[in-house]
């Protein structure tokens, strides 16, 4: 990082959930081109997960499960720095210091925290405050740091998230307003896909596909589930023999996504002439799928192995960021006198 | 810490101010004292002080201003654990652990941050929040962790840092509903000094010697300093040959804390008498101060001093306290599923 004259992107991963198809087309891939142009960070926010995950065992699971998705998915370790937020204790430290400068405002301000609020209001309750712990009104503090601590010129986000990018901005001012002179943040610009670029793949229920909305593909699911779930998905129930419109189940949405151009055009053909059952255009998405994740899911499945390499490679990742962190904190603590 | 059977006092120091003798009398001395009957643990809370102090050269000089304070005062670093806050970067890391597990309504009742709130609605001012930053909103769980990472059985407080204590209970015992099976914090007691034997030391004014009345007389301010600040101590105008009432000035009542029982009994006889003038009185405290604290001042001094082995000390009870810290942030990052 600083290394070369490549500038810093960073990326956070939220260990919270399986990676579903939604997540590779529309997190994971347009993540790892980062890589391409940036001196790529990527790093899994386990503390972050615990505002809401209280199970450590399924914590711990998701942490492995999302590194082992992204390195599967391509990330390449020795390129980028990729490491666990849980790594880096200057993190904490740093949030306290810059919550000093931070108004408590800002945070009143949060999106996350006024979608609480406002539930709570709509739920006719008298403490607007009901449910919010200290984790999730400081959400916006660490996220800062994050981004903070490594430096980082950009931040790729969706548009509900670029709040956080304008919050540690706005942190990094405040800071820089007081201690400028000692140390100054560089300030982190946020990079929002263009409107209309976000992904639309379908979900098995048709809605955009989202954890929230329980209509998920799960990535790495063994292909027995994975034929389960695609066999579910609902289609209407016009005869084998008469003509469809290849739009009105996501079945063939998600194969224009994942099948090969001579396929998708085959089953689009056959769907509208008639003589395709439904049955078939899900044996083709599943065999698609399986073509195209079956070598991500033997690497996924052989970092999960207790006792693989994936250790080796976030504590190889969490070295690289430190020098990076440690002594930005230094510099930190020299100009607020802590040192 | 531990060691032995004896139970774990904790004393946390704010790095806010010059040391005056109403500290000595009415925090130092007391602290001190809990070395006899418990495991003492004292801090210099340097990361609290920035929710204020935004001045790296005044937070440095009062950060070893403090140790020098207390070790001249007769801490024992070997007998006791004294350290810095800032050197125990698990407090950080805890602190965010445990602010998950802790309800913002806690928060919202804190004392500290409602007086800011009281203030700015007597202001008229529209944003209660105005002013409020969030290390201040945040100061009760960094209290907290304080407290719980030293694994402290009973915490000395006065009756308005009691809130404290409690909030530390609170939060400790959430935490413990949630993983308290993996792990539990021992929860922690308040001391509070018994109602009407908090210290009494009247300031140059007469009121209670307190900074925020500027009326403090320092600890070890050089000589010329000290009789410079007792000369200006106001008096009545009564002539020296007259008979005075001793308690009419917080002359005579300082000389009783620092004066030997010979003098005091000898300058209230001749204060009644008449034929003794308040400046041959304030010409007594002077000495009396002298004498007690001139071997103290002279060790302040040398440890003030570049090069002291003020440093040394404090790394020395970092080390210590770490041997307490890291384990336990161990067992709390196993029990939430970070490990």
């Amino acid at each position: 990082m600083g290394s070369t004259a490549r500038k810093v992107s960073l990326t956070g991963i939220k260990p919270t959930g399986e990676p579903h198809l939604g997540n590779y087309i529309g997190a994971i891939l347009p993540a790892l081109e980062l890589a391409d142009s940036y001196d790529s960070v990527y790093f899994i926010a386990d503390h972050h997960a615990l505002t809401t995950i209280r199970d450590r065992d399924l914590l711990r699971h998701y942490t492995r499960s999302v590194a082992a998705t992204w390195l599967a998915a391509g990330l390449d370790p020795d390129r980028t720095t990729f490491y666990r937020q849980s790594d880096i204790p200057e993190t904490f430290e740093l949030a306290w210091v810059v919550s000093c400068v931070t108004g408590k405002g800002l945070m009143n301000r949060a999106h996350a925290y006024k979608a609480v609020r406002d539930r709570n209001r709509e739920a006719g309750k008298d403490d607007l405050d009901a449910g919010v712990n200290m984790g999730l009104f400081n959400y916006p503090v660490l996220m800062a740091v994050d981004i903070l601590l490594m430096d980082a010129d950009v931040v790729p986000v969706g548009r509900d998230q670029l709040q956080h990018v304008e919050y540690a901005a706005d942190i990094a001012g405040a800071f820089n307003a007081v201690y400028g002179e000692q140390f100054a943040f560089k300030i982190p610009t946020p990079i929002v896909p263009a409107e209309g670029t976000a992904h639309t793949m379908p979900g098995t229920d048709g809605r955009k596909m989202s954890k929230s909305y329980g209509n998920t593909i799960p990535l790495f699911a063994p292909e027995a589930t994975l034929r389960k779930t695609i066999r579910r998905i609902p289609t209407d129930s016009v005869p084998v023999e008469a003509p469809k419109d290849p739009d009105s189940s996501s079945v063939f949405t998600l194969l224009e996504h994942f099948g090969t151009a001579d396929v998708v055009a085959d089953t689009r053909a056959a769907l509208l002439a008639g003589g395709m059952g439904w049955g078939e255009v899900k044996a083709r998405l599943t065999n698609a799928l399986n073509h195209q994740f079956a070598p991500m899911r033997e690497k996924y499945e052989a970092l999960m192995a207790p006792g693989s390499e994936l250790d080796d490679l976030l504590a190889h990742g969490a070295e690289k960021a430190r020098k990076q962190s440690q002594p930005l904190l230094e510099r930190v603590r020299e100009a607020i006198g802590i040192r």
